[in-house]
């Protein structure tokens, strides 16, 4: 039974409470901090991009296509849509000599409303462009075409780039990848189911490049340092990575997955978070997983008063009353 | 330790599961059915509009303005901002007198996401009549104005309109509402942690009107009616309980509340019901609304059909391949 990590309180109750798993590990798989089941498998989801990316970078199509650093954070994406996430992976695909066209994520509004109303009130339509995923298949796009493959069916687990990042993230975690613990994602790319523990283990080396060959180790670096560069990239406005990222720069690297699912690294101290929310919220993912970069980076500062804000955000109703928060509980608190 | 009512499978696995209590009662108070604890006090939130709404019928407010019945449903409802719900709001505030500036819920962007985009195509912006609460508030300011009362205000506890109110509620539940279990809603007024059976009880009664004086059986019955003439207006397109009573009419009554809270009649079974998810959820608590429904009312043909989808709705993602479901589990399995 995962014990409680959050908690969303409403005056002076408890209104709701989020059970789950977390785990930090230095790169030799020694544990840091655990509360939770965190030998279950749970589907990453979106928060192994960064990872998925990897091929990307280390095999040099990101520099032969001339890839900016904007554009390599936006291929670990899940953005929110906005003008600067669709002119991002417009860019891309052009570089690859593509367009939108090639994209095989699926038609979505943007998750930002604003950004949404904006092209409504353009005249203008939800895209593949505008799909949270855009950026990451934009990136599997550029890395086939640089092979010299035909990218089309490319989400497809027999495809060759498919099998490129596949392999990448088998090698990452250490998990076996295939049939018996398959599923499909959101953006019809294969997601796999592998223990919290692995995850964790894998942004550990992620962050701190321990134990990975030279070019896999440069490219860690070279996506860690584009993301914390252009942090708006990874996510949008607003949102938690973004936040996180703009507060403390390259000392941590965070992505959100869908359900619950949240992948961290805290380079300077070699260290690796993953957290599943039992229930899938991501309200409660993003503050367990604040709570634990607390726990461990104890910033100061500016640094730690943001990382505050996102540990414990208050909960304003329609008029902007503070009605509640949501804060770390159990092992956490 | 509440169990877990409903999980969500991705491929052959469970990605995440929802833990929560969940009661159904007759109006003497007989449990038909328990899971969790249901004597934990929760807020209901939106879940109990039905309830604030009766003061309006009863007191014959609502007659004496010529509210329509669609008017009467927009009181209990926690709308999705369409065109169809502001020009109700807006016709209910017209004939106390009023306008929009008389809310005091805030400012919402429609809810529907499609009806939020046409607004802002059409150089609109949100405003407190957008905002899903705004059919109970206006329904609050024709009782207000009905009973030659000043208006402003009466999102506060001490404003005679919102203590008429809060004695319905109390009354209906059984309930001590007061200081000690207050909260503020999304929409700045009061709500109570109230016991789940408690609530259960509440509905009940709302559903077969025993044990309630002629004026409030008569109104939980014009209420009643009128939701289920126009379930539309209670909620909006695609929306649970409105697909929900568009298949059962009169046979349900369903009303959903912010946090996974539910509560719901079946009238022909004299039998009320309350959910509450431990976690929020609200995909959680529709479903496992819709399995203790399906547990005693048994549908068939078209009904049945449509109470199954909405019992195990499938989960399908961008490009519209069927990634996983929701579905009941453990006691409500």
């Amino acid at each position: 039974m995962d014990p409680v990590l959050v908690e969303v309180t409403r005056g002076a109750r408890v209104e709701s409470s989020h059970r789950g798993a977390a785990v930090v590990v230095d790169p030799a798989g020694g544990v840091a901090f655990q509360a939770g089941d965190i030998d279950a498998a749970v589907y990453p989801r979106s928060a192994v991009k960064a990872l998925l990316a990897l091929p990307l970078v280390e095999s040099g199509a990101a520099d032969r296509l001339g890839l900016t650093d904007d554009e390599i954070a936006l291929a670990c994406s899940s953005h929110s849509g906005e003008e600067v996430h669709v002119a991002g992976a417009t860019s891309m695909l052009r570089k690859a000599g593509r367009d939108g066209a090639c994209l095989e994520c699926g038609v979505q509004w943007p998750i930002n409303e604003a950004a949404s109303r904006r092209l409504a009130a353009h005249g203008g339509a939800a895209s593949a462009l505008h799909n949270n995923c855009s950026g990451k298949h934009s990136g599997f796009i550029c890395l086939a075409c640089d092979r010299g493959e035909d990218p089309a069916g490319y989400v497809r687990p027999a495809h060759p780039t498919m099998r490129e990042v596949t392999a990448a993230l088998a090698d990452m975690t250490g998990a076996a990848l295939d049939e018996g613990n398959r599923a499909v994602d959101g953006c019809s790319i294969p997601t796999y189911a592998i223990p919290l523990r692995a995850l964790a283990l894998s942004f550990a080396r992620f962050g701190s490049a321990q134990g990975l060959a030279p070019a896999r180790a440069a490219a860690t670096r070279r996506i860690r340092a584009a993301v914390a560069a252009n942090p708006m990239m990874v996510a949008g406005t607003g949102r938690f990575d973004t936040r996180l990222m703009t507060a403390l720069g390259a000392r941590v690297f965070s992505k959100s997955g869908a359900e619950g699912v949240f992948c961290a690294a805290i380079p300077e101290l070699g260290l690796g978070l993953a957290v599943k929310c039992d229930d899938g919220a991501g309200r409660a993912a993003e503050v367990a997983t604040a709570a634990l970069i607390g726990r461990f980076l104890h910033p100061d500062g500016a640094q730690g008063e943001a990382l505050a804000g996102l540990t414990q955000p208050v909960l304003r109703n329609w008029n902007g009353i503070a009605v509640g928060a949501v804060r770390p509980a159990g092992p956490l608190a």
